[in-house]
């Protein structure tokens, strides 16, 4: 469908960029993005019906910055935009779109369209675009499929979301043993079939069992009469079918893989997975954090407005709750603050600098416990090192806060009340920072989550206790 | 220095696993980190001067999890680690260390022994183990390595730092245009310097010009006669040698590239960056705004202790500085405080729930920026989409916390007061959150390390300012 099809590469990716000149500086900016002007000149000319001026516009574009014009187009614009570009709306462009995205544009196809889609599609990429389809839309693209095709997906889908087997591709280059480089190399000449898009060639028993892998330039330098078997790295990273898709991008990463073999229960060699299938899934993880830490749920931008208000409310709730802790604490100090309304002047500084110490420690915690850092071997040495950070930065700000509130308001105890809270404060909010993810994570449960709220509800409650408690305690005012 | 070594493959990366059994599980967890005991147990060994049973102890472990068994001892282990390892030690395990834990080891070593060590690595791992070092250390080193190596280090270290020319390896395959597929293949058994690491070759021009290039999978799957040129592939994604890492991992994202050419100024080719180093960039990129927004510097826990205060302790001053603005505008309502004490009591649930309302526009926002999600193509229907969610979100919690109030309080009127301050807190929120993070990046400043304190700054005060502000303007109490 696309010209490009017909050239000799096994690929049709292209982005034209030649020499050191970017002559695709007319459409993207410096840091890769489409230019505002190019995405409305096009979504105009769509708009004008001069669809082969829009078509030619983008002509030259990757899949990749395709899949971003539909992105940046407005919503409302998209099914239009989907019409007029026809066929450039291809599969791989499909499997380069943001998810909700795509999700949009799918649903204004007919089933067979999908089912031609996805047929043109690496296995993983036809799974992406079919498994958040609703189970009759999905029924009825499968159905559209050769045989061969769907049985694929249908395998695929058969493991859980976001596992090795839906991520792994099933064209795979394995070898037994006993051949040589040469036959390797007459094989991969031979078999027309044969998907182009590897990187190592894995060599199985007959078990179909992984024995060992060999990247391509091993082959390419070694001579053909030379055994496979005296080429290939016996030792390997195998991935299990069923591993989670986090752990998987943490084994490519740690282990700094090209490609890895995916085996079954029975150890079986059944799939392959490619680093480009991870790269975008390390970046998801990575991200997901601070998405979580906030309650900000999925965190995309063209998540329907609807999802993303469910998520966040969700959280603000649970936050009002919490908040409801430090609140009744206040409480408890009514008379005390009537007597000396400089107090709930000073409360916000107390809540805010101990909330903002919990989130550092927090955000490191949670950051290292997600690239396997930290583990029980280092757990306590972490709670240490803040406690010591946490008595250093509460001694500093105890200092600077104390002293300035002792001279405003021409009270030193006061200013030796507020600077105490603030020990106190920062020492709880730098405990709790590192405790309550380390906790929860030794629970089984994902620390991003839900720390943040109980962080900010210990170190709210604790600071106002510490503040409030002390003016008593001191004196300054009683209960 | 290593038994591996003379293997007959070119790599010496080991792990040991075997078909569908995992025999390193003695050492590693489910989640590939090392075991408490089995590090505890290593440490022991060490220090009981058991070396030669230490030594068998981590004998199968690969590069990376050595490096981790010296992030995971404790700093004032690690030099009698060092020791006791001796040359399993390699350059490939001080390659995969944590940068901190690195430079300790790095200094106890003379000269000559960084040298031979960075003389083992591909140039992009060199620099990074050298490029750290003090400027006099460095000299030392550099003079202490072959003429080759030492030319290669200096080149990288003339390139700005994070930018591709640290990052590529100047060991390539580059091949003529009139060359035949039989000649590459000629070429790459005769030549034993070559490197074996590479996943595509390069076309080049007589100036040394990349014009294409072709992976290694379509060179075996095709005949001997048929010109290189007629396989390559034309287009493709060049990386300029000065362009920032950022860019160069976010290009490799967005097109899914294995390996990229490097050019420089003129467009010759100088050399190569492969997606393995890149996806540490990818990870650490992705994490880095997590830490970013919450001032936690480098966040790295090992990071030395004084580094990561002084950090961290500019932050919580300015936080201090900021949470002064809300604090005065408390203090302007006094009086009006004294007078109904329970205004106090309900700020920390305004300022709480505002706070985390806009923690989650920002998180969004910074995340889609750093993404290329957000651009001026779309600015504005971001804006326009977080206005729409914090209104439904400010209603609904304006619903829930002004009716728990005014029965709570049993007043009414102190519940409409506190969910109209509900709804302008989150909507201000909602706005500050997007907005912010666009304004700074239009102004080429990073959202991630600026935007959290104006946006707490901002929650806090309006919330404060619509809340005790109609307070008084209903009637509750007076100023």
């Amino acid at each position: 469908m696309d010209e490009r099809e017909e050239s000799q590469r096994p690929e049709d990716v292209a982005i034209a960029e030649e020499r050191d000149d970017f002559p695709l500086e007319t459409e993207l900016d410096e840091d890769d993005r489409l230019k505002p002007d190019f995405v409305r000149d096009v979504i105009g000319l769509a708009e004008a019906g001069e669809g082969e001026a829009a078509r030619e516009r983008i002509g030259r574009l990757h899949p990749a910055d395709i899949a971003d014009l539909f992105e940046l187009a407005r919503s409302d614009e998209r099914p239009m935009l989907a019409a007029v570009l026809g066929d450039m709306l291809s599969a791989d462009v499909l499997a380069e779109m943001n998810d909700y995205v795509r999700e949009e544009l799918i649903d204004l196809l007919a089933p067979e369209q999908v089912a031609e889609l996805a047929s043109e599609l690496d296995t993983d990429d036809a799974v992406a675009i079919i498994e958040d389809m609703e189970a009759d839309e999905q029924q009825a693209v499968l159905e559209a499929m050769q045989p061969e095709d769907r049985a694929a997906i249908e395998d695929a889908l058969s493991f859980p979301e976001e596992s090795a087997g839906r991520l792994m591709q099933r064209d795979l280059v394995a070898v037994p043993e006993h051949v040589t480089v040469g036959d390797v190399i007459d094989r991969l000449r031979e078999d027309a079939d044969l998907t182009s898009d590897f990187w190592e060639i894995f060599v199985v028993d007959p078990m179909h069992r992984p024995v060992g892998s060999c990247q391509l330039s091993w082959i390419l330098r070694t001579p053909r009469d030379i055994a496979i078997s005296d080429v290939m790295r016996r030792e390997q990273t195998l991935i299990p079918v069923d591993m989670d898709q986090e752990e998987v991008a943490l084994r490519f990463q740690k282990y700094a893989l090209i490609s890895a073999a995916v085996v079954d229960k029975a150890g079986r060699l059944v799939g392959m997975i490619t680093v480009d299938d991870i790269v975008h899934i390390i970046q998801e993880e990575a991200g997901e954090d601070i998405l979580r830490l906030s309650g900000a749920g999925d965190g995309d931008i063209n998540e329907p407005i609807r999802e993303t208000y469910t998520a966040r409310v969700r959280w603000l709730i649970a936050n009002l709750g919490t908040a409801l802790v430090a609140s009744t604490i206040v409480g408890l100090f009514g008379g005390a603050i009537e007597q000396m309304v400089a107090l709930a002047a000073l409360m916000p500084i107390v809540a805010g600098v101990g909330g903002n110490a919990g989130t550092q420690t927090l955000a490191v915690t949670v950051r290292a416990l997600a690239m396997n850092q930290l583990t029980d071997s280092n757990s306590w040495r972490a709670i240490w090192r803040e406690m010591t950070i946490a008595l250093l930065n509460g001694a500093t700000i105890a200092l600077v806060a104390g002293t300035a509130t002792a001279l405003w308001f021409a009270n030193p105890t006061l200013g030796a009340v507020i600077g105490a809270a603030m020990i106190v404060n920062i020492f709880v909010a730098g405990v709790a920072g590192v405790a309550i993810p380390l906790l929860l994570d030794r629970l089984d449960q994902d620390p991003a989550v839900a720390s943040s709220i109980f962080v900010t509800m210990t170190t709210d409650s604790m600071g106002f206790l510490a503040f409030l408690g002390l003016a008593v305690l001191s004196g300054l005012t009683t209960l």
